[in-house]
């Protein structure tokens, strides 16, 4: 398997972003310390990390700062992971009222602001303003992004369009500023960081809409929890935005949306997911990311042929094929 | 009024911050464009764009970079006010379920990262990567204060330490911060930044300590609520703690606070409010916040004298002589 052989090709240097990040999550502050590890050791697949070490290949730069972006990066991306936890209060009337549940989502939204603070300490240690420019605006379409699936939850008129600006708010920036600074913080040139960023992007869109469509296809034995979580949460994904459009689909999947939608999670959602995959919706959708892949391999053939080259256009043709 | 001298002074400079925090904070979203428009035109002292102002005049530096700095201060500041209203669960069990309810604690969320976010793109326009380490820096220690304020609420066992760490943490540091980033950003040498600093850290607790006693001992007119909102909250200040030190108070005091913790807000907080004030805690948080002020003033006149010098002790010595 191609993909493992690039994990174990960069396994030196994610010990050291693994090593970064926990030194930089520790404090003398106990709860945030355990919130924050508890994080780190439940893993991930570190992929912004392997973004970034792999555009710093394009660059000579110092080995130091592109285990910083990296792990900053990656930070940031845990960050945005605990504030999705805070959840809204109707979810959380259903738990008991001891102690720790008054504190729960002031404890998440703290530990997260926490986090995110950690990863700018990271990113700014690299003296360089420009990264942390981009950082920071990437920082602030990521949140008009988490806004944006709040306001269109359970909105069953939203477009495919208000649909690709948020999962490029929400996941693709993120992954093109991976790219963009490994290049940057390795002193890559600027035509190869932009081209990098535009693999990224493509790439990340790609990542997102295939995360969403396994949320639809796949088994509850891949995916480790039942088929329909995002519908269940109030996510109207790509597949139900196009299967939505079908003049035979769309009224009963507006009935089925309703009943999800105003039993708070306790409604079987496999009549609605049984409905998408019977639509055209999941093979459109599948289209449009590979779409985005040919991008993505598009701006890779434009960089000078590398082992790092090979292994970016790797990683874009697996994020499509990809079942877990 | 001397105090309002030194706005009268500034007013061009801070009619430009103002403008700087709007624009910063306008988005293509609505949403997020009206709840930070909102928070701004709602006013406030200002007081951090001041010390950035003030404490630039020990430098030469570009007017446009002092701008920025105090606008992203400011900015920080009121995006930390916006996550301190994130609510805890069972406060907002007595509101209505509407759909806005269910939203309103991520909307908190996420408009206060993004504020937190546009923030730092003011910062890292000034071109000093010194000054962003500094900022990411006191965000972590301004994170770690606020999860340390929800740990400790209602605990009566709380010290002395505990309780200045928090004001350092919450209050003194951003404060701190704001008069050593105006020094540097307007290339002040090293030693005024770093005695500018160790005023706005005396200053920033003696006003927090003072904003802490005004709690307890102003008047609904003054206050604009009515007194002793902090313990309702469960946040148990200075002379809150001194008098739970007097064996003559101890036991009826931690009586009352029982009662008020479980009330969830409903209990009166007046008999608890008229024995802290018949306590000896109200004089001796007094004279701690003097101590404060005391050192802050040491520390300006070891710089060379100047009109900002002149205004920098003015405020200090207002703080501790305000009553709004």
């Amino acid at each position: 398997m191609r993909l493992l052989d690039i994990y174990k090709k960069l396994r030196s240097e994610i010990a050291d972003i693994e090593a970064v990040m926990e030194e930089a999550v520790r404090s003398e502050h106990t709860l945030l310390t355990e919130a924050s590890l508890h994080l780190l050791k439940a893993g991930g697949k570190r992929i912004r990390p392997i973004f970034v070490l792999l555009s710093g290949s394009f660059g000579s730069g110092e080995r130091d700062h592109l285990i910083q972006i990296a792990a900053s990066l990656e930070l940031i991306h845990m960050a945005s992971l605990v504030h999705d936890d805070v959840i809204d209060d109707a979810a959380t009337r259903r738990g008991q009222p001891t102690v720790k549940a008054k504190w729960d989502n002031r404890v998440a939204m703290y530990t997260g602001d926490y986090i995110f603070a950690k990863a700018l300490n990271l990113a700014a240690e690299v003296p360089n303003p420009r990264i942390h420019q981009i950082l920071s605006r990437a920082l602030v379409q990521m949140s008009i992004g988490e806004i944006e699936q709040i306001r269109l939850f359970f909105e069953p008129s939203q477009t495919i369009r208000d649909y690709l600006l948020r999962i490029r708010r929400k996941t693709a920036l993120l992954i093109a500023v991976s790219c963009q600074l490994g290049a940057m913080a390795a002193g890559a040139d600027q035509r190869a960081s932009n081209t990098l960023y535009r693999y990224g992007y493509n790439v990340g869109m790609a990542f997102q809409i295939t995360d969403d469509l396994l949320d639809i296809n796949g088994t509850e034995k891949q995916l480790g929890k039942p088929p329909g979580s995002d519908v269940r949460q109030g996510n109207i994904t790509l597949p139900v935005i196009l299967a939505l459009q079908e003049d035979s689909l769309r009224h009963e999947l507006l009935q089925e949306l309703k009943k999800i939608q105003h039993s708070e999670g306790r409604q079987d959602t496999s009549r609605f997911i049984d409905m998408i995959r019977a639509s055209k919706g999941l093979q459109k959708a599948e289209s449009m990311a590979k779409q985005y892949i040919d991008k993505a391999l598009q701006a890779i053939r434009s960089l000078q042929k590398t082992q790092a080259s090979q292994d970016l256009m790797a990683i874009a043709s697996f994020i499509v094929n990809r079942n877990f």
